[in-house]
């Protein structure tokens, strides 16, 4: 933790989605902002962030919010990004931090940089944490407790704006990183945007079947196939605007992927057994670092023979 | 729940790893058996299943453990099959029942089925549960709890046979279906083998970048990638033999998923919006359904933040 004084005046959240409404609670618990002020572009999402209370006063429109504001958190999904940065411009006071929270950041720099008047810090992030819930009622304080922040400030940001924005994060329970843009949006495509895509695209296949029922999908998806439901749920605007915001990264991610499955196939058509079994013996190791690094539950089957959730080792068969 | 007896006299597992021990957990669990004996090939597994005690005796051969038993229950690697019913053909009773707990089941008749005497009876199953974990330290009573289990008898068996062992895995917490074989290895090629397939190769793959470190792979693993490591870390030698013996439906899976991802990938290099939203939209109803017919628990992002795990709706942005 570092010893600068990690709070905000006025904070402007725009989005009030999974992780801006997230971003408020944490901001409550942590005592880190004055005012917390909020703006979706849905009605009903505005009203019930207040019904709520994770902020403390509603804008009908992205520049209201951001007018006054210290800390403007950008938590929409990327793709809205350029129009709101042109909707805020004349209203960001000298001084003043603008963030976001989204999954890439190469294409952040590109559409919101131009808008960033002098005087104002523009420090693009991404809290690597989320559930496949979305909407307003899906927040809650805790979410970014334990896991990394990373953030990417263009050359030549304010050292001290930057480790205020850090402390701010640390403060939400978060560790936090720098990466340059581009290597962010890189490491993210393999550690995010495939899996994503990977796992909408077998949902979509399972569900496409003539040969199998939807019922028989259903049925017996605890063989493994559930796994892969809990990410193809998540919010289809946002991932359809990493897609579109992270095009050569992923497919970059999709060729290696595919040259991989190709070569998995073969082993499968051929019976190489050898190649099978040394490529699962040295997918295990894995996880098992995961979990030493503190980023996954060391619970077997996720948790989910609840009265058995025993922490035990693996051991040979 | 049928009002057949579910319990057998004297019942031999022959394989004392996750589901061989979970079986033995459950059948002590409801009293359905009045004597358990145990088999492994592994000299340690051996020992450490009498130390546990969820075995009453152990053999010290296959056939040793088959003689004079009343119910069967192969829980090896599919691919000892063959041997292990060489083994024991000779000393199995006349009324005795052969089954099995592998995920293949057309590769077991073919394997298992010319080695069954007249009188015996040979009914293959397999119990759609268990977690990534392995060995005789992993099993647990609870683990068929709510699950599927389905049999597959071939054409003239013995209805009452057929209807005790069915009693038997509900006594074990299970829902029984039958089914043909090779319509099970078609349902379970889509529904288990392709998604730990994928998941095996999305972690080589992820393993293998020059670009991205493997330390950054485990840091931001909680962007999505660190779920797909649960089902990699599965039994290695289990999985070999399962691709090795359903090869036909795995390879039409795989053929399909990997024509689904190139139209993913297509929509993608051409910024088409509206086919990934769409897609994304599609896979969301999937999980909803899964976790509607019990298949899965409701706890958002699989209950990993104990503090908040609220049964909450989805709802919009």
């Amino acid at each position: 933790m570092s010893n600068v004084d990690p709070r905000y005046g006025r904070v402007a959240i725009i989005g009030l989605g999974l992780i801006g409404s997230s971003i408020c609670h944490a901001m409550r618990r942590g005592k880190l902002a004055d005012h917390v002020v909020g703006f979706s572009t849905t009605e009903a999402t505005r009203k019930r962030a207040l019904e709520i209370g994770f902020i403390d006063s509603v804008a009908s429109s992205a520049a209201e919010a951001a007018r006054d504001s210290d800390l403007i958190i950008l938590c929409a999904p990327v793709g809205a990004y350029g129009k709101i940065a042109a909707e805020i411009e004349s209203v960001l006071k000298v001084g003043a931090t603008v963030t976001d929270a989204g999954s890439v950041k190469n294409a952040v720099v590109r559409d919101v940089g131009p808008y960033i008047p002098d005087g104002v810090h523009f420090i693009p992030g991404h809290p690597i944490a989320g559930t496949e819930q979305s909407g307003p009622d899906a927040g809650f304080a805790e979410l970014f407790d334990g896991r990394w922040c990373i953030l990417t400030p263009v050359p030549g940001t304010e050292h001290q704006a930057v480790a205020k924005l850090s402390a701010f994060w640390e403060a939400c329970g978060s560790k936090v990183d720098f990466m340059e843009p581009r290597h962010h949006d890189l490491v993210l495509a393999i550690t995010s945007h495939l899996p994503h895509l990977i796992a909408y695209n077998i949902v979509g296949t399972a569900d496409d079947m003539e040969t199998v029922t939807r019922s028989e999908v259903i049925k017996y998806s605890a063989g493994g196939f559930r796994d892969f439901t809990r990410l193809a749920a998540s919010d289809p605007t946002m991932w359809r605007d990493v897609c579109l915001n992270n095009k050569d990264a992923i497919l970059e991610m999709l060729g290696r992927f595919s040259e991989d499955l190709s070569a998995l196939q073969r082993s499968i058509r051929w019976g190489d057994g050898d190649a099978l079994f040394n490529l699962f013996t040295r997918t295990r190791a894995v996880r098992r670092s995961i979990i030493d690094a503190g980023q996954e539950e060391p619970v077997p089957n996720f948790g989910r023979n609840p009265t058995h959730a025993k922490l035990s080792d693996e051991s040979d068969q």
